[in-house]
């Protein structure tokens, strides 16, 4: 079990959701299903256990076993990343092994946030260090402050980034500004993903080469389309797409959060299915709401 | 197994830190011998797995065990208060139930946080009464918005106050303005814990019962003598003993966290030890600053 | 003009209301006659160009007149205390320098706020140490995070409290522990008012000498009997008092804000009239559930 | 004076600060000796009273002066946007009325924000919408929550961008997902420009015509190349430049605020001087902190 610094992030990553069954217990046929449909769009990988895919709510079994099926389902060149954040370093540490054998490809370790108070530089940087010095995959920063309440600093993320370990970050926290100093000052090989739909193109202008938006559960295509349109450097093309997109995003995100993208995925012939409580389903109302949303963003 | 509502939670309760060895794992014989100190002090009973257990650092199974040890090495005439609060409902009900196996009283629940835009007044009275409606044991309400980022809000305390298995809160935030609101709306038995020692006095007055206090760790005595002066009525000889714990009690808590909390009870005898990562030892200068800050409040 | 640093803060003031015609112009008619009816109740003094003033709508020429028409209409033995703060110190300074002159006994001085990052420990001294060494009035330091974002830290107010002309605090944040650890800290003569009656028993008890409350407005006998009640050792007719006047403190505060303490002043026969744009009127329902909590709270 | 509704905002503008001598009086003479060095650059304008000008330092009268002296020393080819929020809507009015007279083409009024808990969309609506109706200058929107805590919502912005004399916005919050939702919903002709030069590529790929950065004091010759590369499609080059910028940006805006600003201007040969307490200006330790980082962007 060697580190692949090689790692390539690029291209669009979905944090697929856990799927539910009525009784809110794990439904890994329906997520076998869900994923061969998926793997037919133009993805990169998958990230499993990320906010999207309500890791919080899941036992570290439970965990293991979305890692599991995920990685028998999908193409052997498909990068399989594993959310493995949890609260205590030691934690994390051991989630990440585990993750690893159950055939994961890279970490996506989210901050730790409990004692926000205490999480300083320090704290975060030796938490990071520590798991990369130890950990078998490499490693992708997560920074959600929407969740977590914390943004992790900008100083931090250029400390981390020279370790050859630490390959990239997913952040979610909508700053261009930041990708950008993260861009100017980490090493070349060091990879940022946009943590949204939302503003994927102005991370794409300063450099980043991907991106995980829940969004990609439902638009591959046209963040696909996105992506090489830019790269094409037909931008305003790729500014209609993604003028078009955000909507759509703010729906399955901040507006009705991981029950509104399942409803979503209802919508599109998917499984989405129940969130766990405390989550709570969509009501008629915005689930009517929704289903313009994503009509008028041609996505269902 | 059968609720009791008359369960009263007049008095102290420190909420007990969780002991580690070198290595982070668990002392469960640290624990013991910690207990038996503090089973001479003016104690009502003992919360674990509380914010000071480091409960997010803790396994389920490492959460049990300290419940079961503390079960075993305390009075039966203390109450033993168990923090079992998950993200999930489903994840915190099944914990609870354990941790009534395994001794615990009352469960104390801290709100959950993680999808903080989704928990609304909504999402948290159904966890809550989903709770309510299943548990063995009487739940008491938990907020504590320096780390979660929410402040139950009063409406939901109001409306949760009337079922007769949740049985008082432990409120964090400081606002006495807040709990007098909720002993003006809740029942008249439903009982009010002050979470810090920094407010106890001004808490009292408006009717809270009790406090649950890092600082109760160190101070039993004078937060006992605290309560016992304010209901003779010397509120003037309250209030010294009260201003008097301000400091430390911050010390304990904004200042230094948990790992300042178990340097004090190291420097009193007792064994605090080494916090888990990400979570770090205060370095030498802290140390001495938390020193001189017991010294002035005769704690040393 | 001389300083009297034995200006005694003890009691109730209420922050009045500035009172406007329907076209928004000033209304100095109704504001004698309100104070008319004030100075029947018992007040210790008034505070004029607080937030309940809409100070930061008014031209300073207007603060000024505000300032010297309640010097007219009041008792020589009540003191007028004129919120004068600005953004700049010399600002401050000017303002003070004129409400010396129309009449101001002292100066209520609020958190500069707009360059919030930069409003450090360092600036906020310097703002009132430069203030105390120039003004011809006695200083009250005001803290209201709620408006300004800035919650006066600590530190900064002991510093300040050591200066002669700085008297005291009013302090609107909530945190009681706050208060008693300014109490502990600051020398004997320094006084605080709490910034609330929705928390003032329990500023009482840590060492509070008065209110500046928005209820002061319509509630100053139910406060003072609260203030006797208390010194007189009846702590329990005192938290009766407190309890049955904290949701209309609220309805007049954070619910409905200045326009609902205008409302409710109408519902009792003062003039409360409209409130400067942006703010906007009460609509019919909000007034409607006003009026019964209001009458809910004796008030009306 | 008739509104202009085809005035552009395309283009690099300075929010120029204010100059003050030694005893922070007006420095307008050393204004007049700035602008006649800006003239030399490439500018479509200029922006007085912004928060770079320390407008709530200002009196109304020092801002009318301004404006006055600007407009005086400007090419008439050279926009003149005059900042003339108030927190009232009628002081706002009022002082729009004046900038006019002395000069103004277009007035961008900050959101208010003392009353931040009142400040919701219905307030907000009626503001802009009243200001509109009456001005006789056309508005741009001004949001900037690092100052004002207030995030202008995106519903009220796509309301107010079908008023005819809302041309446009300034939005300083960094989120170019949010300036996308504004380009898809409003319409063609209202036009966003980028409140900092740290996002401005992000800005420019979703549909932002220019910036308003402090930067463009500092570095106007880079900007405009900024924008030349980008609508040219040299994406790469553009990216380049946008990312030597961000740390100078930071520098003199989140890290060292106006004081910054100012300091920098001094090492290039403007006069920058002192600001207006309470700010504080840099310790030599700053300024030798800023004089490398302006060295490293070329700056100097």
């Amino acid at each position: 079990m060697t580190v692949q610094p090689s790692i390539s992030l690029a291209g669009i990553f979905p944090p697929i959701p856990t799927p539910f069954q009525a009784d809110e217990s794990l439904a890994l046929d329906h997520l076998r299903a869900n994923l061969e449909r998926w793997n037919q769009r133009p993805l990169t990988g998958y990230v499993v256990g990320g906010s999207n895919g309500e890791f919080v709510y899941l036992s570290e079994a439970e965990r293991l076993r979305v890692i599991e099926t995920t990685h028998e389902f999908i193409p052997a060149d498909r990068l399989l990343i594993a959310g493995t954040g949890m609260e205590s370093t030691r934690g994390t540490l051991e989630l990440t092994r585990q993750a690893a054998q159950h055939g994961a490809d890279a970490a996506l370790i989210v901050t730790p946030s409990y004692f926000r108070a205490r999480m300083d530089e320090r704290a975060l940087t030796a938490h990071y260090l520590d798991l990369a010095e130890q950990s078998p995959l490499p490693l992708i920063l997560y920074s959600v402050p929407a969740n977590t309440g914390i943004d992790l600093p900008l100083g931090v993320i250029l400390r981390l980034s020279q370790h050859p370990k630490i390959i990239g970050i997913k952040d979610s926290g909508g700053s261009v500004a930041k990708l950008g100093a993260i861009m100017k000052g980490a090493p070349p090989d060091f990879q940022i993903l946009a943590g949204s739909a939302s503003f994927t193109l102005g991370a794409l202008a300063v450099g980043a080469v991907g991106v995980v938006a829940a969004l990609a559960n439902l638009a591959a295509d046209q963040l696909a389309d996105l992506l090489t349109l830019f790269h094409k450097g037909d931008l305003e093309a790729a500014r209609t797409l993604q003028l078009n997109l955000i909507e759509a995003n703010s729906a399955v995100t901040s507006t009705y959060g991981v029950a509104g993208l399942k409803a979503a995925l209802d919508m599109q012939g998917f499984y989405g299915g129940p969130v766990r409580s405390p989550l709570q389903a969509l009501d008629h109302r915005d689930r009517a709401a929704l289903r313009e949303i994503m009509l008028r963003a041609g996505l269902i």
